[in-house]
């Protein structure tokens, strides 16, 4: 069985291989363009992306969204988070969260999958909060400043391994083994 | 001759009917949906809104897309403006500026325009800076700290017709006037 990744980061294709290979899924890494739309939620971000790669028969695929959701700012940056990094960057976060004492955050993936026909949504969630300066040299994007709950430590402070078995993404693409695994 | 002006904003179709309404054209305020893209420019979100109302056969209309663009911080919060204001809103665009003497920024607008199964954009700037408090209880979103170069007052200060006369989106509605002169 083969299952398309289609991400522009050759490293997601990467840990979805891990979760997904043991189950008998070939997993190839495909790089298609697809519109994200301005939306509230990750599902509607991803839910469009699906509906514009249908056309293109490339059978069985999965593609993901992700994004930081901080409480004190409205859920800024959110499904904004790539483009708030490139511009504002992590300075920009810790500026706004300034004075704050509220620094509960959460980071959300959303996995959407096209298997046999079918479509379908998977989440995966880690609740944690903003660190008061940013830690560590691993992960991307605000993994400095993001400490999961029940850690001392950022994200971008971890193995890769811990990383990835609590991670969104790593929770998401859990819940998406779990859920292929009913329709294989 | 009609022209529907697609905005979820009746107001902006008054302000397009004040510039057209001499030419001869009947403006009608419509309320269509389309996804806006997540894009770095103006124009790319308003070509994408073109082509998702293209099938619906409206005749001939228009729509238009703004941002403001903030030098010191890369071009944020631009395209995602509306997002932005409705998240960190004026205090967070203030909190993430505090300090910074290059203060800056522009308004832009881009009006798509549909006219005899011709499509074309047309765009309008103004330069100006961002204030370091807000002031003024006129105009909408960023108008509190946005001063247009030339001036000591906010958007927000203005009245209506001194606005309109000088803004972002009263520039490309003129644009579009002397566009669609040369059509008709």
């Amino acid at each position: 069985m083969k299952l398309r990744i289609i991400t522009s980061n050759p490293g997601k294709a990467t840990e979805f291989r891990r979760a997904l290979g043991g189950m008998g899924f070939e997993i190839e890494h495909a790089d298609e363009d697809c519109d994200e739309i301005q939306a509230d939620t990750l599902q509607e971000v991803v839910r469009s992306c699906m509906s514009q790669l249908r056309p293109l028969a490339l059978g069985d695929f999965a593609l993901d969204d992700s994004g930081l959701f901080i409480d004190a700012l409205g859920g800024f940056p959110g499904v904004y988070s790539s483009y708030a990094f490139s511009t504002i960057g992590i300075e920009g976060i810790l500026r706004l969260m300034d004075g704050d004492e509220e620094r509960s955050a959460r980071f959300e993936c959303c996995i959407g999958c096209s298997f046999r026909g079918e479509e379908f949504t998977v989440e995966g969630r880690c609740d944690g909060a903003i660190a008061l300066r940013p830690a560590g040299a691993g992960g991307f994007g605000f993994d400095p400043i993001f400490i999961p709950s029940g850690y001392e430590k950022t994200f971008a402070e971890m193995s890769i391994d811990v990383k990835n078995g609590i991670s969104h993404r790593g929770r998401a693409i859990q819940a998406l083994s779990g859920t292929l695994k009913g329709k294989v």
